[in-house]
């Protein structure tokens, strides 16, 4: 049978010789590329866990079998955090993460996420694809021997769940608080106790009031943690306000790719950043509907403008601290800033006003 | 030398001929894919024609060179509002366009470009992509031998060029204005003169007062039109915040095609679609910076909210209209309100209160 069909495709072949060169080389060099992934999520993580699992789908069904893409996840590498090394070494060819973890280690991979008071997810798309985000993101990875894309978006976090109003500055003094990275800093500033938990003991801390309050992502993935049965509090967002993911790649792997892979990796990668970000969309509304039907009581506030304005007087001391320690960290936050200013003065003409006008009409 | 590569790739072939089985057959049958599109576009039309071309582009990297895409602008067929017509006949296998250009003809085509008070972007796509709007989509195309898919987004579109400012109702009375579509018949209502008039002719149309106000896009293609020369006021939008284009794809054609040719055409539509949302964001943002520099001037506008109001209701009133006359129109009306409803609480917690907040302490 399998000599039979060699035999008729080297008939067909013979026929439309010039036509099939091409695709013949290309089969014939044409190997399965195994490619092998860390992500920092366990088994099953929903939306987090989905982009690369869509992202290997996609490149697997493009390359019509030609590419495949295996998947670990936290439990089996038991390295969450490690996704940087894994793929700079070589252990991994590929990785899904989120780039603020290892601010520790490469401290300007921090800008690559969210920052607070930062651009909305589709100003930080215009600022990455077209204002210059890709070239700096470059240039902070590629001396690690890796390459960084985007992974999906959250879209905007909520400020997190409270057992207790905020209703001054005062109020933040000695507030013990899970709140990682950056934001955690701008709290530490004025007078907070920021602490980082596992995941796995944040309802106890929460219920038990170890801590008195914590941010996790939104309605998307707070719905199954539970916490909106516990914490009266919802706060609207200022810290996270559109946290994108990460793909690495390896670079050494990478250049030993043909062209059409690459193609195909690339927008594997970049349409299923682009789909989670509508994906959290969709599931941050619907689990929101969910959360307040069963819990009517939970209160939505915002922070009181002072207190806003003091974190807001944080966050750019802090910038102003890492501007000062390195050029390349100036660079970055010079670049997200002004783009921000300018993405910022349309949103404010066109989404912002449109949804201000709608919301006075219904009202 | 073409013969000595065949008996080659033939040894290889054999040595490793289950795992080149099905790269061999897909070579085999792999002659080149020719695919003609039409666009609504004239050559070289920016933003929405750059579209099509990255999705060509994207489609033959993708597959090696095996899809070949044409691409026939307006000022080539000549029909930029034929394209359904061209597509469901064969004579094209895909189209770029906008879905609201043939409700004329279809009208249950209309809902899927843009709606007067309707969803703004992230909440459009996850309406289209989880909220069940691709199988309403497919209901109103398939009966035409058709699929339609996301062809990109301009983002909220500005609520137009205004000669002289809009105060009250009493205001759109007998107000000759260049709006087509739904919002003209928003605006009929209420006693305006909606008028359309071929794009090359808007400009002298407006600065001699032949038309009192106009809409086009928004600063990502207002600026080469020019109307911020000769128009003062510049209103915030109501009538199109999410204007999503179309590709189109015939049936029959499609069904021709293997299940990897199809994966990359889907890919390519699908992420050059998210595209131009980002980039008509990005060009609105550096546009709009650019006419308030150079004509700091212009003043922009929101209409007062009675005018809001009269226009929701106007609108309200067609909507009902339109569900009346017929069920499936009912079933999209429906759906889409339906989703608006609980994703807009979602944007009012999200992205709309951090901008206020941010807003406040700006301020």
């Amino acid at each position: 049978m399998k000599l039979l069909k060699l035999t008729k495709l080297v008939a067909i072949a013979t026929v439309t010789v010039s036509s099939l060169t091409s695709s013949l080389t290309m089969a014939a060099d044409g190997k399965v590329y195994r490619l092998k992934m860390a992500e920092s999520w366990n088994t099953n993580f929903p939306i987090f866990g989905d982009a690369p699992r869509e992202m290997a789908r996609l490149a697997e069904e493009m390359s019509d079998g030609r590419i495949k893409i295996t998947i670990d996840s936290a439990n089996k590498h038991k390295a969450p955090f490690g996704v940087f090394d894994m793929v700079r070494s070589g252990q991994y060819d590929l990785g899904h993460s989120a780039s603020y973890y290892w601010k520790g280690k490469v401290p300007n991979t921090l800008y690559f996420t969210t920052m607070p008071f930062g651009m909305t997810a589709p100003e930080q798309y215009g600022w990455f694809y077209y204002g210059g985000g890709q070239a700096l993101s470059n240039k902070v990875y590629n001396k690690f021997g890796l390459m960084s894309f985007p992974g999906g978006n959250t879209g905007n976090q909520m400020g997190g769940w409270f057992q207790k109003e905020i209703n001054s500055v005062d109020d933040l003094k000695g507030l013990k608080m899970r709140i990682p990275g950056f934001a955690g800093e701008v709290l530490a500033k004025l007078g907070a106790k920021p602490t980082n938990i596992p995941s796995g003991e944040l309802f106890t801390a929460l219920e038990r009031r170890t801590i008195d309050a914590l941010e996790w992502v939104g309605p998307s993935l707070d719905l199954r943690m539970g916490f909106h049965k516990i914490a009266p509090y919802y706060y609207t967002g200022w810290h996270e306000p559109a946290t994108e993911l990460q793909f690495l790649v390896n670079q050494r792997k990478w250049k030993r790719l043909p062209d059409d892979i690459r193609t195909i990796l690339k927008t594997a990668m970049k349409l299923s950043a682009y789909d989670m970000y509508i994906q959290s969309y969709h599931e941050s509304a619907e689990n929101w509907a969910k959360m307040k039907s069963e819990f009517p009581n939970i209160q939505v506030k915002s922070f009181p403008k002072d207190v806003m304005s003091a974190m807001y007087k944080a966050n750019q001391e802090l910038l102003d601290e890492k501007s000062a320690e390195d050029p390349l960290a100036k660079e970055i936050i010079d670049s997200q800033q002004s783009y921000m200013k300018k993405a910022r003065v349309w949103t404010n003409i066109s989404d912002r006003a449109y949804l201000d006008s709608v919301d006075a009409v219904e009202q």
